[in-house]
């Protein structure tokens, strides 16, 4: 039942993903034919710089003019590839309105307003993917909101960003501090002259929206994501890691609470423990850990970022979208049916390793434990070490809420014997 | 738009399967109506033992006579959990004639009937959807031909049993011998009585001829894959692949040939890197490793057998036929379109860790390279060990096929020197 007339595309941004994206259609442009049930035709492409020479795209379909392209009214699909927000979002709602169905790889958009954008998709019964959107090239969202369908998610844990992957993973790997990996980063290309995005977890933060809300059926916006960068992280806190048979990376955390009544999302740096799957994720690779009550824990790795991996996520999401629009029916919309609130970072229940400059005198371990026990966080073990009548604590606490170790924190902070906080993380994936 | 008529599934099968499916539709009723637009009723059970007590199932919807639960005519979906060939196959095809979709986990049957099967399917346009019957929760099937359908796959890797990754995750990490092993793996319930169809490879065969096809839009059947069970590999072989910072696992490796033009299915033991991201994959898991043009290396992890998380795998399909049949459309069929040979076993190219038992004397090495040079099989690396006027020779190859390795060890085994050939290990994933 092959159609002869082909179906239209229009290509927003031509960068490193769409100019990817469009050299695919042209080369694979027979196996997306078999494939999809028609051909595919690249029928416009809207870029900032007209002028520039863009191999093997006929320069007649270059445009600047983007809103023009998506009100002509004759595309099938508009491929949203520019990022940030506006003009995307805009140019998202006009396509729905001019009867088009949207391949977006924008996570900041989808994750800022990803609700307005479903119901704009759902008012004119079209199509809204986004799989290039989190975690790159690994079919994660699909798997997520398909696949897992019948089952019931618990917990999404998962190293969304390359960027600090690759720092994380060089500063264990050669013992650098933050600031010399980070050069090394940025010489090799995997961090941005800006790096704030991705080291201050604002990236991450925005995949966790995104996932949480597929995850759990519910709405997650940016906002309601607790978020901290990895910027304060030390070679120091890796040696502390290793004692612990663990390393650190900075995770995405997506959680139903254990009553299932509500959710929580958080990005920051935290250990795992090196028999975990995730530690083991090299270099600018991403990968995501599943919790399931029937599947029980998956795990989904390849490549978060990158022109190539970037466009076989939009490639997959194109030929689904043209799927549906040849049976005349759409896929799965934005599911938020089970409205769960999204609690505060306070409510969120892990363990700590916590380092303490403390006075080296008698009565300092007992006076730490008493705050420790006030505030009902249990201390799993502690270890001293003292030189030169400074020394220092190592505590690593049993599970507690992050309300009662703040306390905690705040509260040492106070006694005379305790100089300084050295350091607080997280510890995950025990 | 939430329908109220239910969707009607029928029940082949109650097994550790049948009976998580059938727990979940009770227990997570209002989540799969939420997910799928429409409540699902269970409307019919068939079991080969009615009178079994079957908790949470109304004894009332128990039959006997699977034949008649097919043919009643108002029955949506069809749950085939029953396994093997026949009854199954015929189940299935009556099914598609009584206007049901069919959700199956049967790998035996896929692999061997599969193109009929889909024929089947489409002429009654009907779906056919069976992520379950590969790696068991592992969201796999619908990623690779949904989520890279707009990729190019040029191979698949995989650990697809579980049986025989617990044998050989014990033997590496205990020292133990295979039939010590496999004791164990019976004792804990992870081998069967028989261990024939997991040791000696026909349930990963099955599951690499699925994969194959699946992967390169081609028909692979199982006569096609190439199988060598497990049996054999020694706590000597886990020994040697150490001294190469390898281990071993049963593989089942799907590849596209470097000229695209023909694809090979096998499954055999092979040693494989430890840096290798499948090295790793420890007990009863399952892992594939995919490597496509453009999303580059991706790997999908996970528990491979098991009621509930083959349960969670059946459902996943579940609520997408039962949301196709709501939307009057089908998924994505069968694609055989690229229609590619499958080569044979000698065609494979790949490195090779050959054990032998040789004379020792001058001499022998030159002779057993000479061997090797004749065949065109170019020698990486060679190790000679003397005890006793015996002596070993292992030696690893660069890439050469499998035929010219086959003509290569039978030509040794005519050389006086040579005592006898220990052992013939395949090299992957380097």
């Amino acid at each position: 039942m092959m159609r002869t007339r082909p179906l239209k595309v229009a290509l927003l941004g031509c960068g490193v993903v769409g100019s990817e994206v469009a050299r695919i259609m042209t080369t694979h442009a027979d196996d997306l034919t078999a494939r999809i049930g028609a051909p595919v035709e690249l029928a416009g492409v809207a870029v900032r710089r007209p002028d520039r020479v863009r191999e093997g795209i006929d320069q007649d379909l270059v445009t600047t003019d983007a809103t023009a392209l998506v009100k002509r009214g004759d595309i099938d699909v508009v491929v949203e590839v520019i990022g940030g927000i506006e003009p995307a979002r805009t140019l998202i709602t006009t396509a729905f309105e001019h009867g088009a169905s949207v391949v977006s790889a924008n996570k900041a958009l989808l994750a800022q307003d990803g609700a307005a954008l479903h119901a704009a998709a759902g008012q004119h019964d079209k199509d809204l993917y986004y799989e290039a959107a989190v975690a790159g090239a690994i079919p994660l969202l699909r798997p997520l909101r398909e696949s897992l369908a019948g089952d019931k998610i618990n917990r999404v844990m998962g190293i969304v960003n390359g960027t600090t992957n690759f720092i994380l993973d060089k500063m264990d790997s050669t013992g650098a501090g933050y600031q010399e990996a980070l050069d090394e980063a940025t010489a090799l290309g995997y961090a941005e002259a800006d790096p704030t995005a991705d080291v201050e977890g604002f990236d991450a933060a925005a995949k966790a929206a995104i996932l949480a809300g597929i995850s759990f059926h519910t709405r997650v916006r940016l906002d309601d994501v607790y978020r901290e960068g990895m910027t304060e992280v030390t070679a120091a806190d890796f040696a502390s890691a290793r004692e612990m048979g663990c390393t650190i990376k900075l995770l995405a955390i997506c959680e139903r609470a254990a009553d299932g009544a509500s959710v929580t999302a958080r990005v920051h740096p935290a250990m795992i423990p090196l028999s975990h799957p995730l530690a083991s994720v090299r270099g600018a690779y991403n990968a995501v850990f599943v919790e399931s009550d029937a599947a029980g824990q998956l795990m989904f790795y390849g490549p978060g970022a990158g022109g190539s991996p970037t466009a076989s996520a939009v490639l997959g999401d194109l030929v689904a979208v043209c799927r549906n629009r040849l049976n005349g029916a759409t896929g799965p919309g934005e599911s938020a049916y089970a409205a769960l609130p999204v609690s505060p970072m306070g409510d969120v229940v892990t363990r700590y390793h916590i380092s303490l400059d403390v006075a080296d005198k008698p009565g300092v371990l007992a006076q730490v434990a008493t705050v420790f026990a006030e505030h009902g966080v249990s201390i799993d073990t502690v270890r001293q070490q003292g030189k030169d009548g400074e020394a220092s604590l190592v505590v690593v606490t049993h599970r507690a809420s992050d309300a009662a170790l703040t306390g905690t924190v705040e509260a040492l902070r106070k006694l005379d014997t305790v100089r300084g906080v050295a350091s607080i993380m997280r510890v995950e994936g025990e």
